[in-house]
């Protein structure tokens, strides 16, 4: 057995196919995101402006934020020394599970190392809580869930991505009396897509099934404390488990679940992914939960948020771009091919500053490669004329579709 | 099926086998660790000693570190604000791996959210990029090397803790031609027993297979520059993949594989756990590559940590108290019984401000549940006698056996 063909061998397949990734080295500027500094391979550094970054509020580089980390550091130092169990509990860690069972309207918080974790813990451990779990997972859930679900060998079933009568036949089909969860995302990030939250609820009613919600797309950013998209339709009673990150809105790291007190002391008691492993930083649940403290007020943030969003989606489908608009704050330019996608991406960063990671399988079906925006209230006019400005001139030099202007 | 009975039956029975877990709430003091403040469920604030932290050397605290956390929070702000593909590998990741693959003379090192991650998202990838991989595991090794042993259901042999005669077995009886990979640890936590490195190097030599190793207990504490038993031992270019993490002795968060370049391009390019989470923080990065220079040429901070596991575990000893003792940093006292166990505990934390948790099952095995000392330069002489004299009045309060002193 050779060992290295086999990792060439891999190497090379995506190599091939164009999705090779390269990692862009920046240092964001802080007090002047989006703009960062690029590291150039050739050894210089280059200003650049972020348009694919997911703090989404700028909140990252808020003082509220910084100086809550400075002070944590400051009075505790740097690592939490522990897991949860073994000296890893700090006032900070249980302070920001206050904030976040508060935010969500649940009776408690669990934290994790990040997101992705808290999903694949989670539903990895729910089928020992409840033996013969059936696990029904919307076909476009991240990819955390997926590996969640498929841990422990536990009944699935996948429903096409927000087809309710899809996930009905397959609830349907099976035994009443079984336990189970109906699994899904309120926005679907590479789209930017809603998941039809009231009629899941109104299924796994009927059913008598547990929902589980992915919120990382959303919390801080919907609903009028932030608290995401069931907090918005004020569905947030009829969600079991709300799963959130963060990293994104919140600006720091880390991810939780939310949920009834028994349910969070069960998934505490059981999932290996949160007892084997050391605690975030005191300094980073602080920031965090300054963060969230913070954001439940921010309505002007979240409504210049969207704002931005909404001028930039006009703004490309008025020069013709192939935007995918779902109402959401991520605005997604398809290009549908994956070297085309990179290089447009390469020509952006070189050309203009501007950066935006290529988007291709298997984070997205083959064939809708894409470049992904992110727009935030950070990104000012000028900002945005640079963009606009360049993928139009870049559409034309790379003689690029335009859809129809009569419409 | 009503789930909250579900809930409440799986936490009844860990209340029924008194391994409930209870977290015990602190605040440590920076500068004055194993200080801490303990924040009592009555409300009320006491100073505690921490006996059970994983901060091996007390560099959580020092000011190398914190240093580089407030700079890097000041440079760049709170987050890293996406994962290492989408905008989030900044030039204090890249800095941090390249400390890293210098501390284990690998060609490269990938950086993880966690070394518990670090461990489940490789052994879940190395399937995929040699198919048909077969890999030998150790029983006592870490839940994170089980889980990512275990998720893609690849074929998995288990040798006897230790056993270089059973590994053989199981090596012999496997097709000569399969790919195959031996995971072990270094340093077995809850014993602070080693693995015999150079003969599972041997093992894996002959039959042609790849090792891994977890040096999560060993990294900044055995080998001239810290960099792991591994290299205590020159073995370390025996080592194909090093797992380590920066939560325990580096005193900061995350987790790291450190491997041949391709090896790492491979993971880096094939991990879910890796490609779809948020990075580290900046400043957690920028921390842990400040605390890893320091330790390298920190010799003395090695040896006086050394030194005051083998004090302690020579006090402990001369009172007749069972511990395990294989010459590593980690001091196992045995109680034998999970409630005791639990009991010895709060007594410690209630009477004497001194904070060791209670290990019981699934942590180590029924009837070997314990108390574990991991003792530090930081824990001078006045703190090791107040552990000693608590101990032994313990051990008289509770009549409990001490071995003969004969010896």
């Amino acid at each position: 057995m050779n060992y290295d063909d086999a990792l060439d061998a891999a190497l090379g397949k995506l190599h091939d196919e164009g999705r090779y990734r390269t990692f862009v080295d920046i240092a964001r500027t802080n007090g002047q995101f989006p703009h960062a500094v690029w590291h150039h391979p050739s050894g210089t550094e280059r200003p650049v402006t972020v348009w694919c970054g997911n703090d989404y509020l700028g909140m990252g580089q808020h003082p509220v934020v910084t100086d809550a980390m400075h002070g944590a550091i400051d009075a505790v130092g740097a690592g939490s020394g522990g897991t949860r169990n073994i000296s890893g509990t700090t006032v900070y860690h249980k302070a920001l599970e206050g904030e976040l069972a508060d935010w969500h309207g649940k009776e408690a918080a669990l934290l994790f190392t990040s997101a992705y974790i808290a999903n694949d813990a989670t539903l990895s451990t729910l089928p020992k809580l409840f033996p013969g779990l059936i696990i029904y997972s919307d076909a476009l859930n991240h990819a955390s869930m997926i590996e969640g679900i498929r841990r422990n060998g536990g009944a699935k079933r996948i429903f096409r991505h927000n087809d309710l009568d899809h996930l009905r036949q397959l609830l349907e089909a099976d035994d009443p009396a079984a336990p189970k969860l109906i699994a899904f995302e309120s926005v679907y990030s590479m789209d930017g897509d809603f998941g039809p939250i009231g009629a899941l609820c109104d299924l796994a009613e009927e059913f008598g099934a547990l929902t589980y919600l992915d919120e990382v797309h959303a919390v801080g950013m919907y609903g009028p404390r932030g608290g995401g998209v069931a907090e918005r339709d004020r569905l947030g009673h009829r969600i079991d488990i709300v799963n959130g990150t963060l990293g994104k809105a919140v600006g720091v790291h880390g991810g939780y679940i939310a949920a009834s007190a028994r349910m969070v002391d069960a998934v505490r008691s059981y999932a290996p992914g949160f007892i084997f492993t050391t605690s975030l930083p005191p300094a980073v649940a602080a920031g965090a939960a300054a963060s969230v403290r913070f954001i439940k007020s921010a309505r002007d943030l979240r409504e210049a948020h969207q704002t931005q969003a909404r001028v930039l989606k006009t703004r490309l489908r008025g020069l013709g771009l192939p935007i995918i608009d779902h109402g959401s704050h991520i605005v997604p330019l398809i290009v549908g091919d994956p070297k085309h996608t990179k290089m447009m991406s390469d020509m952006l960063l070189e050309d203009w500053g501007i950066y935006v990671q290529p988007i291709n399988f298997p984070t997205v079906p083959r064939g809708t490669e894409r470049l992904r925006f992110t727009p935030s209230p950070v990104h000012g006019p000028k900002e945005m004329d640079a963009l606009v400005g360049a993928l139009d001139s870049l559409w034309s030099r790379c003689a690029l579709n335009r859809a129809e202007l009569a419409g």
